[in-house]
Order: C-alpha cells, then structure tokens, then sequence
C-alpha cells in the first residue's frame, strides 16, 4: 500500500498525518505544539513524523506545508512567519539525514490550494483561485491544473497586493495590502479604532476583541460590526476582481476561519466582484464557493503534493 | 520546408506576414488598412494571406493575433477592440471555408509575449512578465514556459487592476485602472488637465497631445511633461510590485511605443517597484528589460503559437 506522511507546521501547533494514496481521511494524525523549551520545532516534527510511522508498511513520501517564503526546489525555508530560526533553513536536507525516502517542502496556503483542488471544492476545474481569510490572507493559484509557483517559489501572495494605496500599515512592511485591510486582524483592528473614535458598538469594553467576535456581533445586528464585515467583503471583493482579469479562473474558493462568517462576508463580496469586473465574461460560469476541507486543507495539499511527486 | 503564415490585426492596419520554421525574419510582409468601404476586414485578411501564399511549399498553419477578448480554444473572438462587428466572431470557422490548414488565434498582447519569451528579451527565462504600454496597457505571462490563458482566454489583463480607486475612468467603463492612469492616453490627458488648471508647460498651444510629445518636452526639460512621466512610471512600478507578488517573475519585459521613453519612465518605476516590494527575495536576480521584438512582437508570437501548433 502506498503510504504518505505529511505534516502541517504552523507557529502555533505542529501536525503529521499518515495517509494512504488518494483517501482524504487520515490513518493517523498526531499534533503537538510548535514551540518548547527544551526541544527544537525540527525535533518536535521528527519525533512526530515517527509516531505516525506505520509498522509494516513503506512510507513513499514525506511532504511538509510550512508557512512563509519557500524554495521549493531546493527544499529551503527562505522565512516562515512565526517559527523562530527558520531561515534560510534546509529543512529537506535536515530530514534527510533521518529519513531516507522523498521529502518535499510546500508553501502551506499553497498546499492548501491544491487540496482543494484534487480533493475538495475544486474538483474538476482547472483554473482554481484559492483564498485564506484568517489572522492573515494567504492563497494559492491552480493554472492548467498546475500549482503556480513563480520563478523562486514566491508568487501568489494574494494577501499582498495593494488595495487602499497609503492605507493600514500590514504585517510585511508595506501599506494598504488585501491582509492589512480585510484579514482577521485587520477587521478587529478597524472595529477597536472605530470605538476608540466613538463609535457605539455591543463590543465596547469586551477585552481583546477578534474578529470571531465582530461575526457574532454583526450576526446579532450590531451596526459598527456589519459594517466592518462588509467593509472586509467590499474589499475582498475588489481584490478578487483584479485577479479575474489576471488569472481567470472558473472557481474562486474561500476558505480560513474569516470566511466561515458567511453570507455576512460574502454577500458585499459578491457585490463588489459585480461591480467591478471589466467584463461579464469573467463571471459567466464563475463559481465563487466555500472551501470543503477546512482545517485540514494543508494536510491534504500535502497528500496531493506528495502523490505528485513532484515539488511545487 | 515548413512555412507558417501569421497576421497581426489592428484597429488601423492589418499585417500579414510569411515565416518559415524557427526564423524570425519573414519571407513576405504585406499590410493594409483595416477599414474599407467596399471590403469587410475579414475579406482584406484573406486577400492579404492569398498574397503571401508561397507558390510552391506548403503552409502548416494560419495564426491570427487579434486584439481583444478571445476565446482560443473555438476559434471564436468575443470581443475585439476597434473593429467594428468583431463580436462573437467565428473567425477560425470564417477563416477554415478558405483555407484547409490548422487556424489558430490569440490576443495580440498574449502573443507578443509568447514572441519576446520565445525569440527576444525572455529567452531562457521561464517566467516572463510582458508589458506593453501604448494607447493602451496589456500584456501576456509565461508560467513555466506556458502562456498564461485563464478559463475562458481571458487572464493577463495587466492594464485592468486597480491602482487608483475610484482613480479615472478606464476605456473599459471601470476606474482607477492602471490603463487609465499610466498609459500613453492617460499620459497625454494628465497634461492636458494639468494645463487647464493653469500649471505652464512648453507644451501650451500645442494641439493634440500625445504621449510622444509629453516625452519629448520631458527630454528638453519641461517640468510638468517630467512629472508625467514620473508619475506613468511610478504607478506601472506599484502595480509590477503586485504582480511580482502575485506572479513571481525572473524577468519583466516592458514593450509598446511609450516604453520607448527610456529612462523618463524605467528609472520612476525601477524605484517604485524597490519602494512597494515585500521582500527582497523578489528582486534577487530579476531583469527588468525593453523588449526586444518592436512592432513585430505580435507577428513573432504568432509564429511561436503556430509552431506549437496548439491554441493558447
């Protein structure tokens, strides 16, 4: 039997799964958190990697989704966010010296594209626009049923491009980015300023406020918190308007705990994709959905990838 | 030998040339105007290809790079810019009742990519970012040594992102797009503005105002003709940013008549795309070029896609 192992590395847990080929639910899973005072996040995945490991079967691959800039090539972390250490790690040739199989190495939201694509919402389309709406925005990009991956591995940042030009300061450096105006954050962040300015809300006086709670407040009428969830939409919206004239796709799928708010987000989504497509063409047959996999979307990316065998 | 015939149509000529295999230099050129009171476009097109036709070797394939909206795979243009009636055009089947050889078409920008990556700047490079700034602002992508075609042969539109919301309008009825603040129109319409609301240049009195001359005063030192240059190619530098962003190219080739403008423009938009990059990871090893092809670019890229012998 064909078995994968893969592992999903965020700053905050670490998880590894044992898969066989083309079945989406796991052998065995096991997580851990990333970080630990007397072991490093590479041991930590180590040991996990050969928790999982199947007694009597062969492993054919191990794939590991990591946030941040990847060189997948070369198997090298060039940046994660939020894993102290990790760059310019070589984290294929670290593995290596303790498992003797394949490793490949993957960009986690561009993963968790291509496990939607193969597996979940984006099954049959070729043109796959992936979103993640979290803490960050993150994405990946399927073109003729191929990852998009870019010259160094760096390309479909769709939380980077610029959207209010001098706007909100964002978490890489620059202003005005889709992850500095419409992400998790930055809908907390908006609603806090707004109260702090004076504008009533049912949040006022709740201590570190998400943007979980802006949904909740917005589902239960709260004005200030509609607005900000359609102010995230509307922009949300615009961003995905210029990536149809870019990319074209049939599909745009939403996925990342944000977009779970719903309708809420999604209804000024829509609208502002109408309002600002150059031509109805791009939206004849468009499909624009929620993403199917959830939470284990980078796990099963990492499956597809692995499967492929092929580095993104 | 084997011998292709191309032609590049546009809203004033169309041209017809005849390659054979691999060489860059045509055998035969012919144009024409592509408007005629007693002739359709289509039929100027087709004594054109006659015209070229080789008396003794074989044609392997017609390719036809048209401006506009195309869907590729049926032969059909959506939409072309320019020429009147070309609207849900079947201009492969139109083409196929006169001659029995494969017809291929493509967007006329796309092509030019196609032509620069396969016979100019963009050899070697396997992920190449055109441009081309003229009248308009379009362009065409390579991913992996594929050009970038979306769903519905609707992807590339470069000149078609927001960079100025609710910023002027756009020959597509939107607004803000980099098309209606950077291009050859917009420049020339920024200075005409300018001088209206009093700002002096030695361009005053002068009638009809092109880019080229905005370019020219810019060269003998005029002031408010230099801002318009800088500020084209700051905003073509901002929206580069997003696409190295989103795309993560080796190269950026920039081609089209104001392009020409040299410095005026590249070293604003060296600087902007320094200024607005995430990380530097994005430019280690990217070229940022002319292109190389000049008017022929379509031609040559139609003669890339008809080598290939498959549709884009």
């Amino acid at each position: 039997m064909d078995n994968y192992i893969v592992a999903d590395i965020g700053g905050t847990q670490i998880r590894v799964a044992l898969f066989s080929r083309g079945k989406i639910d796991p052998l065995k899973v096991r997580k851990i958190r990333t970080r630990d005072k007397d072991q490093t996040p590479l041991e930590r995945l180590i040991s996990l990697i050969n928790e999982v490991w199947p007694e009597k079967d062969d492993v054919r691959a191990i794939c590991v989704a990591v946030p941040g800039f990847i060189d997948a090539e070369n198997g090298i972390i060039i940046d994660a966010n939020n894993i102290p250490g990790w760059v310019n790690y070589p984290i294929r040739q670290l593995l290596a010296e303790h498992f003797s199989i394949p490793i490949l190495i993957g960009n986690d939201a561009n993963l968790a594209a291509l496990g939607e694509w193969r597996y979940g919402a984006g099954q049959g389309h070729h043109h796959v626009l992936y979103l993640t709406i979290s803490t960050g925005i993150g994405g990946g990009m399927i073109i003729n049923d191929q990852l998009l991956i870019g010259s160094r591995g760096l390309a479909a940042e769709f939380g980077h491009i610029t959207v209010i030009p001098e706007g909100p300061s964002c978490s890489c450096g620059q202003r005005g980015h889709l992850e500095a105006v419409a992400s998790g954050t930055a809908i907390a962040r908006w609603v806090q300023e707004k109260m702090a300015l004076g504008f009533r809300s049912s949040l006022e006086g709740k201590p570190g406020i998400s943007a979980k709670d802006v949904a909740e407040a917005a589902r239960q009428g709260d004005e200030l918190a509609l607005r900000a969830m359609n102010r995230a939409g509307t922009y949300i919206g615009y961003a995905i308007a210029d990536f149809l004239h870019l990319f074209n796709p049939s599909i745009v799928i939403l996925g990342g705990g944000v977009s779970t708010a719903g309708p809420l987000l999604i209804d000024p989504l829509r609208t502002a994709v109408m309002e600002r497509i150059m031509d109805r063409a791009y939206i004849k047959d468009l499909t624009i959905t929620a993403a199917r996999l959830g939470d284990n979307a980078g796990l099963v990316g990492a499956l597809a990838l692995a499967e492929s065998g092929v580095d993104p």
